[in-house]
């Protein structure tokens, strides 16, 4: 005999997805799996999907376990299923989607970066405001803030752990590049992708920076550089990163790497290198945090880890701490696996998903706003002003939208 | 308008889980995880789930996302809808519920270790023998096997690359016995976990060791411990970990540690230590093999990582490598995320999952099969009588069932 | 019997040493050691020491092994069994000394930086160039050149293994300051000092950066900072560390931290950060070079450790090596251990000392030149400069004395 | 004019060195340079040197600043200027040496392993207690416990920050026996080297468990193996480490690698493994200590650096702190350099001679004392005892000399 559940279930949130490559498909995982994992007041239902290829978007659908599909965004901002759409299309047409989402009166979760302007995010921050009124939602998902190593840095750093703060330094450093034979894609293409490795890894470490620090980069001065300044064409029959056997090369017109230093309100020095042109190095998201008190240091590629050192100890004992983050006292661990077992990049979008589904349950302001993304917007609009003026320092534009 | 997908979808494969725990929630994240990831040749359904409460069994499906309950596993292992039984109870369970699945035309899979005696291993080979012969599979559930880098390390080893090996070392440290005051669990008494460390640490990474090496281990030398004598009893209405209050103290009738030393068919020598009182190792599964050639190291609290040693590089410029498992060509890695984004603890149950599968669709048996589960019960059992006798050289029992 | 020697024992190189502090004892260590380990074709012999306080250098003669002691600098200059001048003064008195003692016929080894001022430095170059015309040689002491895995990664950069250079950065971080308390020691004031992070930490990053690369940098951005603005005055009484208890403050007028962003010659980017307010970080110097065809990094902090990626390499096994630089094929190291036998810091001391000797002995040019240090000190004037012109890109000044 | 120093000097202590191979290369660094490091209540003079090969002996002696050569260690031990013997010969002389120079009235220090058998040892333990009568001292050369980190760690766990001790793991890792071809020296063959890796490299490993635990070895459980069972004939005429074309092999007649499980007075597990065929490991001593209130570990490739757990912090901030080993606060720290900077492997050398020289101007007896070695040697003969009789379990030989 089957047993049937008399609990009165939750009340469900539908949610439509648009775009579905790399962050589809991972903010996909981060659905499917947060009612599974933890106990949340909405149950999400992955309503509806959204692509412009009809065979594509079914395929994905499919695949990724969302019961419909749509060729056109708007008609999945327009279904009567989906109360959240989730943006994972490139940047340049986060503003639009986004804008239109929030006034069919939906709640919206958007990629980083936020958009490829200041003044796009800016309108899109007014409608989030307009919308907020009206009680709906908007955050945008700089998912590497819910690392739970991450989460509880930030913890720390809040308590006065680190006392004030000195020094933060983050570099974001890749290597896809590093071959002068990749090809010519939309990315490495500033019409498209607004920006290079600046917009893709520089976003997420000033994110992160402003974010341990709580409090924001006041100015910055940059260098910026693209070192394979042409590279193997795709024919126009290509959509892939494959070069079809061009041998005509076109101007790539964003930047390879971004190096910058700024400041924080406080006075604390900040440091900053974002490349994707660093052999050998796949996705080192390093950061450390100076302060009074103590420091604390991080690297993305041990994500389940992180170093504090506590300055106030005897100095024959101190030392940085490895801290396995995986304790049951640690954020978001209660939901997952005993002690030392290890957590992945993909759980950062569950955890993404749970805090919004609760801000949503709750009517609280879920984090990061969108003010939150502006801000980190103007941030890179400053670093490329300063690069353009021969690194002079440039003070970020104050927050009066 | 929607998009209806017209590929036709692959036919199902109905799960049936015993046991709900840590394990149950494991294999579920990997059996609801598993399709949209891979490509599978069959695609999962949840089933059933069986446990003994009607409605904590219940309360599991809704939370795992198991369509149906039941409080019977032969109600279960009947049920029509379920061809793969998939058996997380603990280990005194094991050969009763697996043998009836097999019997009832099931494919099984079944959580290590495979049983709590070599008796009982023995009965379940026999059984999975005979259903092998009408077509059905059986799997014992090492998934540290399905550890990308360990995968890997097994390819590099099975390629010759270390040449003829040497020396394995395996470590598997926890410590959440170290307070004496842990109370008297059932894992702590002989009549119900069989054994303590050893059958919990010590089969893993004796079936690592032989995994690696490609070869069994022939001979052991053991010494076990129990540091910690005696525990609080829990009171008889205590069910979970926490003991209530009790002041009274039990025996403890299992191991805290266990340490061996054995050999491999061609003559390397192995050491093994399994412990649940390493203070401040939560999950510390550590390996080092070194051959003629070369030498591999891993370290599962940092699993998204190899050590690679090739010996016939230049010695200026030879060392340890540290690999980043997370390439395209690095096993099970061509459904995750791009390179340098870490995998986790539970992607193992994916992978693992997904073997089975395809096993299944294609006829050919997955491994590691019951004799590999019962070759590692007898590694376990000569451990125990080689600590009985004084730690005298203990040949493993030859594989004549 | 005693066996007396046959071999004709090699001629003797006089050394006299002015000042005997830190550097002093370590620079002691370098020249009572070299011989014993290294086959060199002078025999170093420590002639006399030379420092202010009389009852004070004839202490520090007898601790470090001279054998005689000088209160006048300009004795020692002029003694005749002193061929060689090595100077471990503070950087104001550099220019002074070391003139004198090129005048005075002599070779000399001046510690870093090579002097307070780009005009000192500008004489001292001068100076060297024309008392090379007589044979004698002069040397500036960046002794972290002679780290063997710095030696070493020199050597594979310039054997091509990087290809072209895409990124450098460096970092040297202590933590020495962080307590506001600390006094108001010489260091911390710009007539005695010359500057504070910047000349002590980042001449040392700035010359390895360009040692490494094997290029120079053209130009810098910088920021500086210092954070505790004002310290506990030392009583007129005291000369050491320890603040006597004086509660009146004064203010400090250098430098707790740099952060600068360079370019190389060839248009690789250069980060730079140096700072006595990194709590926890001790004599943190690490590096990182990132080029086309692999990378290196190290930190001072584990020394004889160098980490190198060949990019070249099939991908599934590429990684960072952690080569341990000891063996007989890298630098300095046939002279001490067998393999893995670890250095220490003042074994680059002894390196130095050898390179110093041997060049003497053959009449080439050592390396790092006047010139060198001359080079760095236009470096870090540029550093002061940016940082005082709103961190604008500030080219650094052409070689043209 | 030179200033001659005022104070008295400190009398003199004359060393004579026996034997000048790698052993006696270290010593005499450790002789040079102690008394320019630490205030010495002796003043450490490099007397005389013995050697059997005359000019071989002057040799060393020019090279590592021994004023006079002797090619009878009988002669030196003979000699009026010499108060202590330190025999840095292979084992097989240990005992006669040792035995003379105490009965000529010497203090002696003697190279580990204190013998080749525990009936040597015995008799040097006898030799030394007679002359302890008359006010002369014994020490045995086991220099590991003096890297600062490793005295640290025994001063914490004596302090009692471990608590109960469960466990120690110490294994002790080379690779200069991985190429087949490396020829048959002296050390592969018993009669002149005693045993192989377990007297070479496990009588550390013996003898620093025993330190840091404070406690010893009650009985052992072992494995011994010589992989390669052949190698090539040194013709006559070669007594170095190269073959010399010979083609001829003869029998190894030590073993290549030892494992062993072994008991502490207290109860703690104790794992041991010590190999010359671990490929990639140069001089991989690595330890572990767990307690209940905390855990050391160490590894010699690291030697600066000591990670320690306190079990008894919170949970969420608790982990292996990487302490770096150069604070003043920590053991033989205060004659060097500042934070942060290296020590290497010879400096234990230096500390070995401090604490001696400081035991022999106040009569206190020096660590390790003969009795110490002889306990070492047992535990290495219960090993080997072990080996011949299937691993069973064996009691060390209780201490009634």
């Amino acid at each position: 005999m089957e047993h049937r559940g008399s609990r009165t279930a939750p009340p469900t949130l539908g949610v439509g997805m648009v775009g579905y490559a790399f962050m589809g498909a991972a903010h996909s995982q981060g659905w499917r799996t947060v009612g599974h994992v933890f106990d949340l007041p909405l149950r999400p239902v992955l309503a509806a999907i959204a692509g412009r290829d009809a065979h594509a978007v079914r395929a994905a659908a499919d695949k990724h376990g969302w019961a419909a599909a749509e060729t056109d965004w708007r008609a999945l901002v327009a279904r009567d299923d989906v109360q959240l759409v989730d943006i994972c299309t490139p940047g340049d047409s986060h503003a639009e989607i986004a804008i239109a989402a929030l006034e069919a009166g939906k709640h919206v979760l958007c990629e980083k970066p936020l958009a490829n302007s200041v003044a796009e995010a800016e309108a899109m921050v007014t409608a989030a405001e307009a919308a907020r009124e009206r009680g709906q939602l908007a955050m945008v998902g700089f998912n590497y803030r819910r690392v739970p190593a991450l989460t509880y840095a930030r913890r720390l750093i809040a308590e006065g752990r680190l006392g004030t703060l000195r020094h933060v330094r983050v570099g974001y450093l890749q290597d896809w590049l590093v071959d002068p034979d990749f090809p010519l894609t939309w990315r490495l293409q500033r019409e498209h992708a607004g920006s290079g490795a600046l917009g893709d890894l520089g976003a997420h470490i000033v994110d992160l920076a402003q974010f341990l620090a709580g409090e924001e980069l006041v100015g910055v001065s940059a260098q910026m550089e693209t070192f394979v300044k042409e590279r193997p064409r795709l024919d126009g029959a290509s959509s892939g990163l494959t070069a079809s056997g061009s041998t005509r090369r076109g101007p790539v017109t964003v930047d390879d790497a971004a190096v910058f230093t700024g400041r924080l309100a406080s006075g604390a020095l900040a440091t900053f290198e974002a490349t994707r042109m660093a052999s050998g190095r796949k996705n080192a998201l390093r950061l450390e945090v100076n302060g009074e008190f103590g420091s604390l240091a991080f690297d993305l590629e041990r994500l389940n880890e992180l170093s504090f050192h506590d300055h106030r100890e005897p100095v024959a004992t101190a030392g940085f701490r490895r801290i396995v983050v995986t304790e049951p006292e640690h954020p978001y661990l209660e939901g997952w696996w005993p002690p030392g077992h290890a957590l992945g990049y993909e759980h950062t979008f569950a955890h993404q998903a749970r805090d919004l589904v609760e801000a949503i349950a709750s009517g609280t302001d879920p984090m990061p706003s969108f003010a939150d993304g502006l801000q980190v917007q103007r941030v890179l609009a400053a670093v490329e002003e300063s690069a353009q003026k021969n690194a002079v320092y440039t003070p970020v534009q104050a927050e009066v939208c």
